[in-house]
């Protein structure tokens, strides 16, 4: 076995200031939870999946491989980026061992949905992708209760 | 052997409004530096190592595991909690590597425990917990004084 | 082949107050950037990566290895810090899989000299260093402005 590669990825992003609702976190529906600012559709969690994939594998990280410019990411769902950002992962010659992404904010509580939240993550990734949550006692912008925050480590072998 | 897997864990406790003093951090007492808030005694090395754990073995968090309505662990030592943590992650079937722990805040200065604390950590784990300290240069809930955090990652392999 | 572990390390620095310029980032000169403050030349990128190899190998961090009092490296580059970090890690018994680093922060962008810094830190650290950037969407203290963050995640194996 090749020597694994560990990458990071962090993401961040504010509530919509409309105070509009429907958030997609973790590739979940909240209908009735407070939308995010975003280019696509926020989803801090699948985001910093993505971007810890990207990072362990050297690929740059989502504004380089999906361009906040380009039209064809545009409102792109979450999962979909990390589903295209393991396919790219793949094609430059590495295999996924997995990703683990972890929550930060006061809400909404994860552990009601958290088996299908990691389904759904793995099933984009093709590998196994675990979720957590913690929130920061009410201190900093995620205590404030002005955005979230994700962040994720992820494990990737060259093949040979 | 088999492939390892990682995880990641953040922690963040803020002091006690009434500036009682009495620090558990790192499975080391302080008994002279203020005190932190917490459901269990605040040790956010100790519990950000606990929540990595669980993240890279899939088990969730601090909260869906212990509860934070679960008299049990109400004011449960972090390194009992960290303890706890490796056993559950062993009987899920995985051998724990090591765990990571970087601790983000003014004070108190670790580099004199250093040794102690990686010693109480890693007895509690089972296996190597390393422990570093970084500050934020006075910016951020860290840097103006509100709180501690910890962040930490894990690498734990599933057995055959 | 030994198991590998795992190390974690977040850098942060805030911007000079007198609103000078010259920023060192990921090992690669900004001369029109502004400033950060720091013991050395404030190269978040390179100091979370260093800092996550003490952290795999168990040294330690930034402060106890190069003190702050240390006059044989104030004002020391980021990435001569990186390399001498990596030379100590493997004195003390490790190989260097990999390092991933990710720059938190609103400007400069990274895209453009993402090539050229990760050969800077690479050859450094004599292994695989990747970067990546993001940022906080208008929060927090990088959302300001205030300062810069890295964070960064190191794999190391022992050797037999």
């Amino acid at each position: 076995m090749n020597l694994p590669r560990t990458g990071i990825g962090v993401d961040v992003h504010a509530f919509a200031a409309d105070g509009s609702t429907g958030l997609a976190l973790a590739g979940v529906q909240f209908p009735d939870e407070r939308a995010l600012e975003g280019h696509s559709d926020g989803d801090v969690a699948a985001h910093a999946a993505a971007d810890a994939l990207f990072s362990a594998a050297g690929l740059g990280d989502l504004g380089q491989q999906f361009g906040t410019d380009d039209p064809q990411w545009a409102g792109a769902a979450g999962v979909v980026l990390l589903g295209e950002a393991a396919r790219r992962v793949r094609a430059a010659g590495f295999e996924i061992g997995n990703v683990a992404v972890q929550v930060i904010g006061n809400r909404p509580k994860l552990g009601p949905v958290r088996d299908r939240a990691q389904q759904a993550l793995s099933t984009a990734a093709g590998a196994p992708v675990t979720l957590s949550a913690t929130t920061t006692d009410g201190l900093g912008f995620t205590g404030r209760g002005e955005g979230l925050a994700a962040i994720a480590t992820a494990l990737v072998v060259p093949r040979d």
